[in-house]
């Protein structure tokens, strides 16, 4: 008994294959599925295969979806002349989360990367492009105010304000709640040449 | 879309249901899953089922295995006169990696803490008693240092002592490569107590 029961090595394994999982993290999942009851392991594992085979990416805004169309894209109420991008799914369920949000998405599957090896080919700018057909009045930029981010902003809206759409950036400034103590300075400085009246 | 689609909400959920185990993460390890080959998710569903189905407990030491017999109480070149006691599979498997015990073991399946309502009645105590048939010569207690732990050596070598078999306890002490300076007192007075001549 060096080793644990092959079954056991081999369902580690499995959870170590997840992202942030080291070892002894596995070994612990390992053993509470093993307590949980059968009927819920199996659950468990079904989640895990229809997860993957019935989850794919919207036709036309490459968002994750359980349909061709995703249901932003498919909702009729939606402001079709507002596309917001944004760089993964992630970032468009925190924008779908305000709820004052009406318009459609683009996920961009990332930000441009020399570093990474990630150009705007990799990512679907193209797609992106094809949208903008004369129904899109305005893209919003959502990508994240990193400096891909910001490369990617600047490279989309060169691209698309010739086409005579808007193009626009969403806000820096300093978090609500935030502290101004904390902020660095560049958020700082953003949050100053934004600033607006208030009377 | 103000949820992910319901595949992803339900392999979130079981994801949460492992011990220690956040909304967060049980959503970046769903994804994790998604980003795996279509092969792997299926081998990982599987690895799950068949460790619930096919692991199971050992008739006589109480320990986790993959047959009736575990590797360790099937083995015949093992010290079948000494018993090493352990809280759970995880401890066994502690005194197994040292390499140098050579005897059976016997999973307890816990300690007593009467706060948490476990008795001696719902522990392995009395297929331990059923063991001691004249084989046995010794059982060394080796659960946890800690209150709970020591209750249940104190129980179990009053049980046991009258039988005519010896009762050891593992040794208290500093543990090796450790500091003085961080020892609890309670530690560093055991040390002392159990201090041995070198010469």
């Amino acid at each position: 008994m060096a080793e644990y029961p092959e079954q056991i090595e081999r369902l580690t394994d499995m959870f170590r294959r997840l992202d942030g999982i080291g070892k002894k993290t596995a070994l612990r999942l390992a053993f509470c599925v093993l307590d949980m009851p059968e009927e819920d392991v199996r659950t468990f594992a079904d989640a895990m295969v229809s997860a993957k085979n019935e989850i794919c990416f919207c036709r036309v805004c490459k968002n994750i979806s359980s349909s061709e169309l995703c249901s932003v894209c498919s909702d009729e109420t939606r402001d079709r002349s507002t596309v917001c991008v944004v760089e993964d799914f992630r970032a468009a369920m925190a924008v779908e989360k305000v709820r004052e949000y009406k318009g459609l998405y683009h996920v961009l599957g990332g930000v441009i990367s020399p570093m990474k090896g990630i150009g705007p080919d990799k990512l679907s700018v193209r797609e992106l492009l094809s949208r903008l057909d004369g129904s899109v009045r305005e893209v919003i930029i959502a990508t994240d105010p990193t400096p891909e981010g910001e490369t990617t902003a600047m490279y989309l809206s060169r691209l698309i304000a010739p086409l005579g759409v808007k193009v626009s950036r969403i806000a820096n400034g300093v978090p609500v709640g935030g502290d101004l103590e904390y902020a660095d300075e560049i958020t700082l400085r953003r949050a100053l040449e934004g600033r607006y009246n208030i009377e």
